[in-house]
């Protein structure tokens, strides 16, 4: 059996930039398709549309929808839409957990829900952000999602329910993830020691405090002499964050303790942490 | 008037990452909209097929065709049938031009295309690459394709096409990008200090290198003892490619040198160097 | 005239550490003399009794009421008591905002205040926390203040009310200062360039957030095996912190940017950037 | 019993700024207070006899005397004075082993002491040193006294004076530390691995030998255009010493070997090498 | 016995500059000599006279002709000449293997080799390397060869040629080493950290592409604007390996495994890993 | 005229590694031929013997004669000698200024000398000291050496000897040059940022400091579990002394600063500094 995986992309965060390769990382998997579509940029309501009928139209097992600040109409009504059309969602959004009701309306429905906290908002002030600035704190940002484990983590709920969809449940049947990414979740369990965990944690909670930066920065500060400064100190906080991220990693590189967790072609995950051995 | 330019992602290269996003880094472009439509890692010919075919019914102004090893059948196919819709394509590919065959017939076509010499194959063996170490490698391939200034080449080369459909120009009329991005033409421009210049062509030529060793670790190693070693240098050899990018850009901050080339809504690219400043 | 200035000592943060030597940062000033009592890190009526009436029976101008959580009954007390003894006071607490009750009262008070955003509660479990530890915390935190600029205005505004006892102003006819130290409060002014001063403030920001995480590591969490990562991150954070003041004084170092002001004997501050000059 | 510490402070060294901490670090000791009086940055006499005086009055079980060059006569008369009062003393000062005489007679004298050949004199130049250069200097020597092991050797010398008051001596019958801190010293049995250990006796060797080029800077160069550059590269050998301090201690992370050894609130002091564990 | 062993310098490559060190580390062997003459940087027939001369006087047992690009006339005619001699030869020279005649011969001759592939051409243009720009690349160069392993597969190679020595073989009955310096080669056995073994790896590699970067800019662009951003890439290129290959050792540092191989005053060669431990 | 210069390399010192290099970088010099000969590590009369022979039969113009501790028999012996042959000399070693009798001698005699104070004794610990570390700490002290200014200067005084004999001097009418190389000698003109040369300062004193280590280590300590660790921290701090010299001259790029130096063909001197230029 092949499950099909659709994955609607409206708008930009970092989580949703390699959701799709996270599942299938050397691109061997025989179990599962993914199909993905992207509004670019936008969140016009003709743009989400586009994506969404695209996605009924292949009628995938389940879908996932990313997308900047979920509880905006945009994301709402694409959700709301495929769920009519009988396809249950996984939710994946940066920090919403600050939007009181949004966030209640999410938590009490039937939607699955990943939110990556660290997932910061972008310096996106024009005298600040063209597309290298933008490539490179992306850059920076994926590590820092790979680097401490909330990538990880957001593969292996995804993976939950394709097991799931393999084992004949399909729709309501299906239960889904339900998961506000924190520094402490995101590092469990990944780490040989306890030192490079504790920088994985530091990088995480760093990511984290960029979002308030940036948000002073696009939406509080009018004069751009003043905040310019701000989103440029927002971006050398996620520089910080990616070295620290490294840093970690480099520790579990001194003792061989990297734990590795790559799909067989089955789909299964099996497990090393020997440099020199074969999963198991 | 609103340009709408499809990108197809056949399988995964670090330059499609976000093709989409170097277009409009600040999502406020009000002069042309992308869609996207990707078959995941397959490269399977259903899987092209649904892509090609929702390109097709979308009818976009030019596609741009991202993919691996851009002289497989797969994206040959593809284009092919684009072109037959009617649909000018520019090809984006990681390094084809030791291929002999396949590249003079690119060359000799009307189809654009930007060799990506840098977008090195990953280190895709089993008992090296989880979704961890994908996500890292992928994260230090976007920092240098972004540093380097390899991003901004292909986005400008982008931006031209879309001047032109926007000047009125369609099919056939289009002038399409015929560049092979080299250490020399990527670095071209992008700094005011001279070392950081020489850093950032370092860091080229360094990620271009990676290539030949993971296709030795991948195609040419037979045993595990073996490859694990190689393909792990490999993905050393990037982390300091992407150090040297980051090296770079640090001296250029030293300077208040950094050139940084935003969109304005209306698509046209501005240009300012001094941080505190405001665009021209 | 030689100005007395007490220091009152309740307790340790780390802008309590150095504050009379920041006044005098060569041990050559004419025109004041300092006299610093502490309870050491004890908090008891009977030791903060012990330096009060040392700092009352030397009679000084104005005195300096340093201590954590300045909202406490301890700190509270003793400055109550130097007022009644017609000793004006400025006190230096760290962030105490948050206790809303005590801030407003602080801000209605006479007493002039100094709240350091950024000097965070160290990770206070024995499990973690050993002489060398918190001497190392301390010592990053003392570079962190120092390399953003948060000093100097500390410095500055106490200056400016011993510039006052030499005018011959007393008591409650002082002016006496009124500040949150926040990151843009900190480092404005301080850096010859821009990027210098966005990683201060990146610097800056993210010693603030470690109190958070302290305080949850040491307040909000029970078991050892959860608390002893939370509080290990923090101080890689503050590390990290300290790392990109650094950074920050690294580049205005590249263009002779570094700006000094140091005392003159008569307590006059003066000014220089490049090097090798002297100040004016 | 609760054991009375005094501190006098007579000017500024680093050993000097945390030594009341380095005894109780979380601030939860009951068997010991502290009492610390300061004579800010200066040595004049009536400075000196203020906080004589206050210690004195106090009567402290006995009584540390921080200063700089303690062979000067405003150190010497102070713990002079001290003794006639009956108040055993431990001197701590920067080297003063080649200053023959007055080395010799402290020596044969009934006073500890502690020489931290470590503690090096500041570039003490108006046109270099300026309350941020100073912060940040101290801020780097105060790292590598901690992360050398220098700060707890010190710790624990004092602490074997605690305990024999504890048991019941007193005055004369104290048997007081005699210890010359050379790199040897400090960093016997601080740490798990043998290249930390080396990285952090070339730390403390680095520091020690900035105290020479300061001298140079500070008393035997006239003019300057010469003698900035000279304390300028004072104090960028300290920190270095100070990042190769912290390269000693990323080193002990590596190996999850940091040793520990925190006080207990009864004052005994436990020990800890593994960082998830208790303390014993 | 003492074996003599004649050391030809013809020219410089990094591998010759210490070539008769790494025989003898400590200066303390008494079972072989050395006796090195050097041309200089020259490679004229009348310095190649020169040279060769005093190594037929002296009577080595072997000789060793270190020169670059050892296929052409002078170094080809020297190991003629000294072979003439009854003097067997073994050459150490970089990267000849592209040079397929030349190669082919030597390779079929009854020479010894060792082809140092890392052992990249220096950027000899006027308008970058001068006599500290040359020194800083050696510096790096030779640090990448020591510390990814390349020097003491050289040495125990040449070791093994002394020992044949001192065994009573002579002449054409000397086994001589046939060695191509791959990556592979070099790490091979070296390190106690697989990691260590890939970032030596990598270094390698990196180092081995810098000869076609100084190549393009020496040989092949004409325009000094052109060429000097090329050859000042390939100088960072290598300073970035040199970089790396230090983060190997580091890591080793980390986990106390530096394996080390000194030689004993006999000539054999002892082994050690531990730090604080004897050799054997 | 072809100048002939002869170097006489009796036991190694890093300033001996590339001293005929450092005359002729590039190897296109055609005012001036170079002949070295070495003993190798060894000191014994024979080997002495052999080097001085084949000087005096090529009859050089002047001799530079390369030790360490120049006062030894060994040197001292093959200079005179080559006075007596008529050939001046110029002395290169490391320090020796504190053995007071030699270096009275030397200074008073007729000889050139160049006394190189950061050339620091090696770890000569059979326990520590493999090829493998020899090679490192050469490297890094070559760094040392380059990056300070220290082998420029040593150049240049051995180019104005060049120059005299190409003026027409010769024998006992050469001005041969008087030097102790410190660091304020070392750095002298090299730097267009004062920063840079304050770090290259660092830098040559922490390599001066080395060399107290290292003789505590290697003649003053007798039992290997406590000299192993002295040496194994005189390498650090080698390493750490590189490392400055490397961020000296990072600043200098930064400010594309960087002082060129290179030989033309005739042998002068040209001098830029901006990187894309021609030297002038
Ligand atoms: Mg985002
Ligand atoms: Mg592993
Ligand atoms: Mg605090
Ligand atoms: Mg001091
Ligand atoms: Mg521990
Ligand atoms: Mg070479
Ligand atoms: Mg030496
Ligand atoms: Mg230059």
């Amino acid at each position: 059996m092949v499950v099909k995986v659709g994955i609607a992309k409206l708008g930009n965060i970092a989580s949703g930039v390699m959701a799709e390769l996270l599942l299938d990382e050397r691109a061997d998997r025989e179990d599962m398709q993914t199909f993905m579509a992207t509004s670019g940029t936008k969140l016009q309501p003709e743009d989400i549309d586009r994506v969404v009928s695209t996605m009924k139209a292949w009628e995938p097992d389940f879908c996932i929808v990313v997308s900047p600040n979920g509880v905006l109409p945009g994301p709402v009504g694409a959700r709301d839409e495929l769920l009519k059309a009988g396809i249950p969602c996984v939710v994946i959004t940066d920090d919403i957990t600050t939007k009181k009701e949004g966030w209640e309306a999410l938590k009490a429905s039937s939607f699955g829900y990943i939110i990556m906290k660290a997932d910061a908002m972008i310096g996106a002030r024009r005298e600040f952000l063209d597309p290298v600035e933008m490539a490179d704190f992306n850059g920076n940002l994926v590590k820092v999602l790979a680097l401490t484990g909330a990538f990880r983590k957001l593969q292996t709920e995804l993976d939950k329910v394709i097991d799931q969809v393999k084992e004949g449940k399909k729709g309501a049947d299906l239960v889904l993830p339900k998961v506000v990414m924190t520094s402490d979740k995101a590092v469990d369990g990944e780490f040989s020691n306890p030192y490079a965990l504790a920088k994985a944690r530091a990088a995480y909670e760093i990511a984290q405090a960029v979002a308030g930066v940036n948000v002073k920065g696009c939406f509080m500060t009018k004069e751009w002499e003043k905040y310019i400064p701000i989103v440029a100190s927002a971006h050398e906080m996620m520089r910080q964050a990616a070295a620290l991220g490294d840093e970690a990693r480099e520790i579990e590189k001194a003792g061989n303790g990297i734990i590795r967790k790559p799909h067989k072609k089955d789909g299964t995950i099996v497990s090393k942490i020997t440099l020199i051995s074969k999963p198991e």
